[in-house]
């Protein structure tokens, strides 16, 4: 990491004795200080060493969450919200003690308003549990960023995911929010109208504030029709190159494409040992097409003439749902296949974006940075938005692997903020990429980030040390 | 209205003599006290009386925008950016006295990325004018509210217009700002990547922020290929039930219209008047349909198949560009059209949104509450989005209508508040709106607009007086 270690024991600080009992008091059993329930919330699935907090709340409603801050507030001490625990930057982590309080049993669908196109959830609840629950309405919630994560978690972190390329990501979906902010007060930030000028877009403030600036509890979110067809296509290439033109024609084009996913050839090699499948082991792309019969053949039919074009080969059809369920479980456990390729190992995720032209550029150029590490490395991700994954596969307890896998972290970094990109399409800034936010939108909009965050939180108690320094 | 007068004079400050003179010497001739300057910069398309500016600045770059900035800062003097002036909520208006910048001048088109999809233009590029610009590249800006309005002021107030349903708002359009900060710094808010996740959404912030948090003096818009196919029809209706029912099955089925827009039998019979067309003076709807040819006819079938359901009536179709440009002139000049009902009025516009289901019952209470009143009044809008807008056309001379059409306003507002609906689906708050922002959000939402207000402008320099009160 080029920050200092945000993990600093010095920065740490115990329960203090009369806020344990005062959250004794008012949770019983929902409240624990047991060590196997601090270790438990003291990871994601991030590299980071496990950072646990001092105690762990488990809160049912917006009232106790509201009643925690309060508490917390009143000793000035951290309190970081936990939702799935599927963050890939060390969001979770108590790098300077606090309680962590579990939202996972907030998981009530308050409310599917079919008619409107939207339903409003608890933050606890999961992105399946959601999709089973609209299962019998004929509608669908299309934000997937792999992981099962909660809501209120992809919230937090301005979650996108596969879908994103024709329904947006979190920032493009989410209604309204009921949040607790640190005077222990319950807001409500919007309505449920698709578009409103009413005041500051406290809405969109909250999406993306990792847990910084109030505790989300409750969501409105857009929902949509599941598309009278959809139907899948897989296709391979002789080069990454082909395979990424393919994609930047077919967004250039305006295709309405549902998903387009690229894997590289290492990927699927891991996906085949993993899943069983016998997909060629080439650079390839995974489409998704939704519409009527008629739009979503017409979709595909214009991205096959380019794929052919660009040399595609082996292009496969699966409209049946069980063909296309097997084709996107691979695609979701190619994140597991790959940690199989080396035992024992931890998986380091980038996360740039780039504009679509410059977008074979930068995974060409992280290929080449990739190949001068010396441990098994893989390109995946959501090309059509511009953004990509590369996948380190390093061994957490040999430090130079680890120092040697952020050189080249930053390196690509830097190649995608050199082509007006981002260092964080989809995961957030978390513990890991606080520098890299500073050279991408400079001291001055960090120090505009920094005054919401004192205005908000002035005593710091929402999950302290991450995105910026204070 | 119903909050106190905010023309009160005792707000007004006479503009510092040191300032006047320090801008003087910076500006040159493109400082101007002259009455006539100062009268034209203190008035918009609202009813509200004129307010003028004591001084207006013409600034044609950003480093002149944030010099104007440190120097009326330095005074602690109000400074009110002015784009095209086509506000319909009084956001222009000096009620505190003031420098206005008038941005009109700066309106290069900084930068077409065809192949990225992205346009960078300086504030005061109009929204035609960027059309216009754009017409050899295959690629255009959906935005549009009808007026002609300026870039920034389209981002300043969170825009949206007749392809929102399709294409979404500004909040969904621009991918980064360039913002001169009450200090006189200069910020960019983002990249040009599609989507991140990196810090707080400072972007989405200063979109609809009206000019109270900082001067927007570039913008970076996505663009979106021309669709091969366009095609519009008009369908009129025995009651305005059948014409929204038609407008909401059509969102619930998910077809991807690219507008639709409602006009009441009276707003068609004032558009006959004005631009000697011949619609049945009946409740209309106007739909375009984008996508392939195919797309564009299947849309343009299903819809016509629901409207005949609801016992539609004169089906007509405009594929050729004259045509459709002939019926999107018609409903953009149904403002102006409305104006001649009844020579010498100002026209009061409301601006509800509603959750879709509740549209139908929203514009029938809407005719009922303006049927009390004793004035002319229209309803229109882009009932796709749920948002339309009432038109009551006053003598802004009689003391008496202009009250009444208040209380008219005011009961909408509440009717579109009891649905969880906004006052403001796209004009703002603006000076008129304040009190129904609280309704809407509550005081502890406001309480932190106002924080963010006051860590980024502790002066309250920039144009004070507008959203909430401090």
């Amino acid at each position: 990491m080029n920050h200092p270690n945000p993990f600093l024991a010095e920065l740490r600080r115990p329960l203090p004795a009369e806020l344990g009992e005062a959250l004794k008091a008012r949770f019983g059993d929902r409240f624990s200080v047991a060590q196997a329930v601090r270790d438990h919330h003291g990871r994601d699935e991030s590299p980071f060493p496990m950072t646990a907090p001092e105690a762990v709340v488990f809160a049912q409603s917006t009232a106790e969450v509201a009643d925690t801050v309060r508490l917390c507030r009143a000793h000035r001490y951290p309190l970081i919200a936990y939702g799935a625990g599927s963050s890939l930057e060390g969001h979770l982590l108590a790098v300077q003690g606090g309680v962590t309080i579990d939202l996972s049993q907030m998981n009530a669908v308050l409310a599917v308003d079919a008619a409107d196109l939207t339903v409003t959830v608890q933050t606890g609840v999961l992105r399946k549990q959601l999709n089973e629950h609209l299962k019998t309405t004929g509608l669908f919630f299309p934000i997937d960023p792999g992981a099962d994560a909660s809501i209120g978690g992809m919230c937090a972190t301005r979650a996108s995911g596969t879908n994103a390329v024709r329904y947006g990501t979190m920032r493009e979906n989410v209604l309204s929010l009921t949040v607790v902010t640190a005077d222990g007060k319950v807001i409500r930030t919007a309505g449920r109208a698709k578009k409103s000028s009413a005041g500051y877009d406290l809405t969109r403030l909250f999406i993306g504030s990792e847990g910084t600036l109030g505790i989300i509890t409750e969501v409105t979110l857009k929902l949509y029709p599941v598309p009278e067809a959809m139907s899948a296509a897989v296709v391979s290439f002789a080069s990454m190159a082909d395979a990424v033109n393919t994609v930047i024609q077919t967004i250039q084009l305006g295709v309405p494409i549902a998903r387009s996913e690229f894997l590289c050839e290492r990927t699927i090699r891991a996906i085949n040992a993993h899943s069983h499948t016998t997909l060629r082991e080439a650079p390839t792309l995974f489409f998704e097409f939704h519409g009527t019969d008629a739009s979503a053949r017409e979709q595909a039919e214009l991205v096959q003439s380019i794929a052919s074009d660009l040399g595609g080969q082996d292009f496969e059809w699966a409209s049946r749902p069980e063909d296309r369920t097997r084709l996107w479980n691979a695609r979701h456990n190619a994140y597991f296949a790959c940690l199989q390729v080396r035992p024992g190992c931890r998986a380091i995720s980038t996360d740039t974006c780039v504009p679509i032209s410059r977008l074979a550029e930068s995974i060409a150029g992280a290929r080449r940075i990739l190949d001068s590490g010396d441990f098994p490395t893989m390109i995946l991700g959501h090309v059509g938005d511009g953004n990509f994954h590369a996948v380190l596969l390093v061994d957490p307890e040999d430090a130079h692997e680890m120092q040697e896998a952020e050189r080249l972290n930053d390196e690509i970094v830097r190649l995608a903020l050199s082509m007006d990109g981002t260092c964080t399409g989809e995961h957030g800034i978390g513990l890991h990429k606080m520098d890299f936010l500073v050279e991408e939108v400079g001291e001055d909009a960090i120090d505009l980030m920094r005054r919401i965050k004192l205005a908000f939180d002035p005593d710091n108690i929402f999950n302290p040390g991450k995105i910026f320094r204070m």
